[in-house]
């Protein structure tokens, strides 16, 4: 099965965001999914989709459904609070799909952030939890500054002056509140770009731009096609990490994808697929980790002030000087949030190819087809 | 006065790590430092130099010594705890020197992860600290996985889309222990290069790359004395964020960057230089802010198994296939540990120049110049 083909919206269906919920729900009862873990998996994908993140919403259901039919995704898990202390928390997903683990786990690390200024809880057995910011965005819900990273299973990304991937995108998110403005929520793929981006060169028949996708020998690949191989078929080459070439600092965006495989990974035992090359666990899963981190501003600063000062940032940054009028400065979420708004009115757009594809999950596994 | 010159060693003295300690100290009790300030900062500079970060070692004394002339650091400071938590701490440097505030802090947050898991300690009203990547290594020699952070005062760094500098070069360090090898060190400014490198090629008559330094129309700078006059003169331009361009993603640079101030500068009350731009506190200081954080392995791992999943991973590293032989795949940290080595054995080098700097600043200030 290859991948989702990318993002482009130009064939795209609007579907309203309740209606993707149903459609993914049908499909997870289908799976016969535990119960208790469906509504929030389903809630967190919708969000996904609403806020613009494409790639990481009902698009990513056709891989689910390939990652159950494999056996790497347990659809009725134990998960289990293996570890837990006065700040920290470890929870064992037990191969469950990421979403409900990391909202238990993000719920958590608020709750003792609450009591205690922080928490810090870690998940272990897990699989792809969708995207980060979704955690990060959660914990700044509670008033926390929130930061949510995860490891990969699919080995992407090229170190500086390596020849093969030896990381996944590795993604950070951040996520603050303020008072006045909707929270600040950075969400990033420590690559240069995320692999949804290469598809939708290929879908548009766009050259790739240079410093995103490179060789065996360490050369950008400009055709897309080409790029996409070196992606998902071939060992060598891959992806880039941020800063994208040796002279624009690759290393930075390489030992940040590093840093991130030392919390998430790492730090709560879940597979390196730099050491295994994607061999799975004893188990058959793919063992992937998660790091979920939330800060109470309350045990630094009096209340409200930490608010007040991240308006004013917000504030200082969105009157910046822009180098082209009609062209503001943005602040990490702004998309997102356009996203949000434009959405929940006109609803999600499903492009073509998608929704083929979900049609074809859905009568494969004998669910009903609801988004058209 | 001028900035140091950059960091070009062809001209330089080998110095002996403990000589240009004698210096450091020699300089600092001409200022009437507090004594026990002395000797961690002292401490802390050397091993900045002994790793290799030029730029953030004695290379800062003369800078410091303006600031001490300008009233802005604080040589007598009233340090404080002024919150505590279990798991968090705030202190407030009363304008002191960086270093010694931050060590305490690093400590702080040790001693809280020994006992609860965690530890999150901020400083406040502080000044330049050298080095991040000297404090999360502190807590990666005593077992946790370390993070330090800094906002900054200088405005050098222009958002995406922006024509004026709105961030320091907010850096991030993370740290972590390993058994076999030496501990992972990632110590990164957020920008694509630091100012060091953009004084380095002006030193050396050398065209600033590509994508490092933006004029007020958002183009690359390639005239060294010029890119300068951007950094340190005008009001508009600077670094570019790591990234360096749109299509390489400099969003993601901007991101960490209002990341690292919200969690260096919102979360413990310093002052954000986007919204003061540049003015001086009350006080008459620049209230810079820092944040440490200390996390156990132990709260998450068997003893040891944290370390020996982190060796893996390094070896995997060093053993992925370079693209040319001879230019193995780095870790982060591995520069700073051959450059350690190699400075223990041979002296710190110490630019002519910058000898005749510190030469100037000891005899000024009543100081002993023991350099040569």
């Amino acid at each position: 099965m290859t991948p989702p083909r990318g993002t482009v919206n130009d064939d795209a269906i609007r579907i309203p965001a309740a209606t993707v919920g149903r459609q993914i729900e049908a499909v997870f009862r289908a799976w016969d999914m535990a119960g208790e873990l469906i509504a929030p998996t389903v809630a967190a994908m919708v969000e996904t989709d609403l806020r613009g993140v494409d790639s990481h919403g009902i698009a990513m259901l056709p891989r689910y459904y390939e990652l159950l039919r494999e056996g790497v995704i347990n659809m009725r898990p134990a998960i289990r609070l293996v570890r837990e202390g006065p700040v920290t928390g470890l929870l064992d997903a037990d191969g469950a799909i990421g979403h409900p683990v990391s909202l238990r786990a993000v719920d958590l690390a608020i709750d003792k952030a609450r009591a205690a200024g922080v928490g810090v809880v870690g998940v272990v057995d897990s699989n792809h939890f969708g995207a980060a910011g979704v955690y990060a965005l959660r914990a700044a819900r509670a008033g926390m500054v929130g930061l949510a990273t995860t490891n990969a299973w699919a080995r992407a990304v090229v170190p500086t002056r390596a020849r093969v991937p030896m990381f996944g995108t590795n993604p950070i998110a951040l996520a603050a509140p303020a008072r006045e403005h909707l929270p600040f929520v950075l969400d990033m793929a420590t690559s240069t770009v995320a692999v949804g981006k290469i598809n939708l060169c290929w879908y548009n028949d766009r050259p790739v731009p240079d410093g995103w996708v490179l060789d065996e020998d360490g050369r950008s690949i400009a055709d897309p096609a080409r790029a996409r191989e070196y992606i998902y078929q071939r060992e060598e080459g891959g992806l880039t990490p941020l800063g994208g070439t040796p002279a624009l600092s690759s290393h930075k965006g390489y030992g940040l994808a590093a840093a991130v495989e030392i919390l998430a990974g790492t730090l709560v035992g879940a597979t390196y697929i730099g050491v295994s090359r994607g061999r799975r666990s004893a188990k058959g899963r793919y063992n992937i980790g998660h790091l979920f981190m939330a800060i109470d501003p309350g045990a630094f600063r009096e209340a409200g002030a930490f608010e007040a000062d991240l308006d004013a940032m917000i504030d200082a940054l969105h009157r910046t000087p822009p180098l082209e009028a009609g062209e503001p400065v943005l602040v990490a979420g702004d998309p997102e949030w356009t996203s949000t708004a434009e959405r929940e009115r006109s609803g999600i757009p499903i492009p073509r190819r998608l929704a083929e594809r979900i049609r074809w999950v859905a009568g494969d596994c004998g669910a009903a087809y609801v988004l058209e």
